[in-house]
């Protein structure tokens, strides 16, 4: 089995994923720059958003191409990590239209949750199909920055019901950290070629 | 005649088709976590329905690998398929727009029934272009899972008439007998390659 | 240059102008059967419109397909065909809304004829880049149907002045031609390969 | 690592991009041909913009087709001209909704601006890792066009203040000289091959 096709897939709905989440900044009605003011936070939310599903595609990009064979558990789990991030457009919007609520940033965070979880059920499906000592397992290795991330959610999630500036902070440093290159991760799939 | 192009365009198709239901789910107007219970509903709705493309994803995956030639019946019959499958959406919004309603419960068995037969003839075409002793013709068989979800989508649409739970159950039960693995396609392509 | 980008893309557009169109038919408010009434004008507006892009992806497929180099001048003409494709679900979505109405008629079938136009424009570069005597210009021929096509559309634009059915049938019998196999030209392109 | 990836998910991107541009085009509500009138702002924007990503694709297209190896800074360096590429459809739509006001214009301009710097980035740092004296930096050379398309830009923005027609000529000024096909880039390209 090759794995084109599920990168052609993933790619296309990841593509759609952080496309029509700018459908939500819909076109002011008024046609002064004030009119733009309440676009503002669903900019950011868009900005923030667009982020996690390049930091997600960037991954998953790695993750696949290290990869060397496909089977019908990897297609379900990568099937159940794109059904949490088609969730994040909603989660956006609906953070974008109340400026940053504590509901919607509870919400947003179960959703970052998810998407994470779904991810690491991924990886270890492929990493148990490579085997342990594949260079996949060993770019991986800790996945320090998995279980830190995942920590991160859970206090956004768990602060957001008292303040929506520690859960909005708690996703940005999740990103921030994502956003760092792996050169390690880079380094090691580099080298196999 | 290759078939890279069938397969990315199907892949764009269902890409979309799974992604744009998303949209369904209209981000909430109110900001309490009491304003998302109208979108349990359409959550559900929506999960049941992802998982019905993926399924179609996973099994046109499968029977496009095994496939050696394209021609011109097969590109047609693969373009009903998606037609039909491009009708989910629709369905899935009614049902989940009127909480699972008997009428909506009819429509989506009716559009999940279209896209079966869709898959059957599709199915149907390939092997007879590839021949009868083809290691697909022997990985599809006697299709025993095509034949009682068939049964089960009529099943569906005529309790639908007086059973909501019935109808739904139905359509639940089709898409577990699919979600469990075909192992024995899958060994039957593998052992191919 | 590879190809391989320009049918990518094209796919793309022609996956989401075929999906997009889906969208026009809105779930409907009501819960009977009874409210799906007023969809069938849409449906039926959505599989002629369907019908007709896919003939386009069939012909572009077999057309790309017979090409051996890209050049500029090929991406934009490429570009100028999706351009008016991607006008069909807004001509679509105004014909399915007011049930085949006249001017819906003719504006539908000016954008047939300019997106046909554009694949003349398309198919006239490609066979001057491949030369006068390639398998391509070989297969397209004298390229009768595109001719008979470009006719039943001026009738149909013209007719839809004074009556909607004869416009209707003018791109119905368009879609037909389309339909029926062109098995010369995928001869003629299959024993290239 | 290869580009594969980038190249399919930047080609989905565009693809939707270019596509939800038309759903600005909201379908009239009446049915004579004098409803179409208030759609044709509408339409020319989409026309405007329709070209720029169709130039976007094509540079796209040709940088990436230069470029030997992929690393991480690339992939966020595209995903940055994606993000920018992406906020295009609102700012189309707000002009074509208010009939090309100044401050559409203004707008307009800026995420136009801000597409050009984002290639500007994305160029220099594919450029940087091919190496000075690579093909593709040598077929860039100078990069007059995206020189003066910077100073058009802020000619087009500062004057949208003032007056719409002048920011709307220096935007279609620049849709012109890149529309005028760059044949020593392609030479140069083609001869590498």
């Amino acid at each position: 089995m090759n794995k084109t096709r599920l990168e052609a897939f993933s790619d296309g709905v990841l593509a759609i994923i952080i496309t029509i989440m700018v459908l939500e900044i819909k076109v002011p009605h008024g046609v002064e720059f004030v009119d733009l003011k309440p676009l503002f936070p669903k900019f950011l939310s868009y900005v923030l958003s667009f982020i996690y599903i390049g930091i997600y595609w960037n991954n998953h990009h790695y993750l696949i191409h290290g990869m060397s064979k496909v089977n019908g558990k990897i297609l379900w789990a990568n099937l159940h990590l794109l059904f949490w991030l088609s969730l994040v457009p909603v989660a956006t919007g609906w953070m974008g239209e109340h400026n940053f609520a504590k509901a919607s940033l509870t919400l947003y965070g179960i959703v970052l949750l998810f998407s994470s979880i779904a991810y690491f059920i991924l990886q270890r499906i492929i990493i148990r199909s490579e085997g342990g000592n594949s260079i996949l397992a060993k770019a991986i290795g800790g996945d320090f920055k998995g279980k830190i991330s995942t920590v991160l959610y859970v206090v956004g999630i768990a602060s957001s019901f008292y303040n929506e500036w520690i859960a909005g902070l708690a996703y940005l440093i999740v990103s921030f950290i994502w956003l760092i290159p792996d050169k390690r991760i880079e380094k090691v799939l580099v080298s196999k070629d």
